[in-house]
């Protein structure tokens, strides 16, 4: 019904995460209605993401690549390719924090409560596949193994995917005779006794201070 | 916090309608895990979306440029361009409908039930303004006075910058003397009595077939 | 966990419908705070609402009970009990709305609308169970059979289930040779074009004025 | 619009916390259509509730009247009247919970994780009046001076009024000198990373195990 140029826009964002057809149309007359030279910024940027970013080699998280800073050699073949973070000297060599995502990492962050390093995994475990092969066991295990930390914190969303995942980490890691720990269960910021299941509020009896 | 080509694109995604930050995160990281050729694809059809769409003269709905389709003369300065509705001569020229944007005349024309013109306002009255500049009523008087209409049907929403926007065109259209309906009111499909307001409910009485 | 007398009343709210155990336990808590004076007000209102109540025996309306007002004679045996709006000789005998409940009659009362008798038809089919005996239809039959209404408006909710009682409704009426109607489909207050179905937003185009 | 003694339970349940005019309206023709004997079931329990239930004159829990129990001397002039849980000898005599209300208790009580006493608050600091005479300090401060605690548990909801209660809970009490804790934060199950507030994050990495 729309013009095939339109309609093929909307194909394309309604593959965007939470985006339908109806959403995905409002964003093509929006962006109709912009100056070509917005719409071609735009172009440009999703054009160069990848040539632009980095995904570090050790931990997973994307950034900034060094050509796009003015550096010109770390396009080498064979360099390895490290992220900010890792490469820190003042951050704690001794802790690993295992996340689900990038953005995970940036919220964690933003907390300026932890100093180590930490772990992208990808993903958790599907419920209906409950197929490994999808997130990074392996090379967490190849993490854990070469580098003597001291302990691992598995900062994996406590939903019931999240928290299957864990378990699964903690069988694999166990070999390693490291301390494991997870992220305390509480009441947050705004929560309600009334709505908090029991293992919750029995974890905010133990953490309280 | 994020690598700055992501967050350029985290920026320019937040623009977008009903997206914030943490939705555009989202779009960045799963474009980031796309094939270089669906990035490629997606920034050539944004590129070339206004080289490829052209704007009806004369009811403001976008179609797709004659050019795009391999005519090459349509492109000529001077040429007035006529989306395939407006030329189409199967249409009653008897009827306008009034519709606030192009998303709305794709759901009409769904619905196979109107066999009219379109006029697309480009908006509504915004409350806080009250301003008539932002929306399309000197080119609505302009199509009024020139072609015959037996009937203007004003599609607008009946929200309540869409009753204020149809009272104002209703008295901008008076002096024509032609006849002006707005759509009918009554429960929608899956609707209840009991959350029904007293003119919906009025006008379903009316309206009962 | 909660006190007998308590739970007992939680278990009695949480019948009620709407409510939930933790609602009911946050209406007994509500309660036991509140004066003895009115406990005892509402008490006695849940005690006597049936002896204050009388079902209008033609449309099955809910009515005070006229001993209630203080007339003596009615509760003789044998009296046909009929409500306020069945006896109201301005009312027009002529039309027959068809509703599904009490509260229904009300809101189609406040619109001032409609001037005619009501039938409360005690629900709609059920679609697991499509079973007509829970709802009174030999008895609409009868009143239909009887009173030579010019038009039956059935103001049954357009959802699934209503539809459904509606063509029950038709095809029992039909040897009736009667005029049905039921109440026209369209734009609520509020709504959208973008959100309408393709029948409602076709019902407001045919109810345009 | 609706008969008088519907109108009045409409009206009464209508201060229910939670419940609008519709839904008392729903209410009331829910009650109609029940048998007399479960109506007058939940007229008595109304009626009887009060005299029923005591209030624990140490920590304000409610609790079945021992003369509801049979036993006949409680009601006597001048006897302190004990829940069960603060006569239970084998509660630690040495932890005090502070919650806000009785709901909260039956809450913790489910967990098992807690076996000291209680005591209820009636509310929480209102952000408009500010005042603390809506809440029990006072009582609270004759508790805590009298019974050698040896912590004090503030278990209030985390949210911006309940926070300013036990800031001022923690201020009247500090003259005490006794340990004074509150519920640990974090995540709860099912909740995100990436919707949870620094505070909240940050807790959740001190109190990880």
């Amino acid at each position: 019904m729309y013009p095939k140029s339109i309609q093929k826009l909307i194909d394309l964002f309604s593959r965007f995460p939470t985006v339908g057809p109806r959403t995905a149309a409002r964003f093509v007359f929006y962006l109709i209605k912009l100056p070509q030279a917005e719409l071609e910024e735009l172009s440009s940027s999703l054009k160069e993401l990848k040539e632009n970013i980095k995904i570090c080699s050790w931990c997973f998280n994307s950034f900034d690549s060094p050509s796009n800073s003015g550096q010109a050699s770390s396009g080498q073949a064979g360099s390895r390719e490290i992220c900010p973070i890792c490469e820190d000297k003042t951050r704690d060599k001794s802790l690993l924090c295992i996340i689900e995502k990038e953005t995970d990492l940036t919220t964690i962050e933003k907390t300026k409560k932890y100093k180590g390093l930490y772990f992208i995994l990808g993903g958790t475990i599907n419920l209906k596949k409950r197929d490994k092969k999808d997130i990074r066991i392996e090379q967490l295990k190849e993490r854990v193994k070469d580098n003597g930390f001291e302990e691992v914190i598995i900062a994996i969303n406590p939903t019931t995917e999240g928290e299957i995942t864990r378990l699964l980490i903690e069988r694999e890691l166990k070999p390693f005779n490291i301390k494991i720990t997870h992220l305390g269960r509480g009441l947050p910021m705004g929560g309600e006794l009334e709505y908090a299941d029991s293992d919750t509020l029995s974890s905010s009896f133990d953490s309280r201070r």
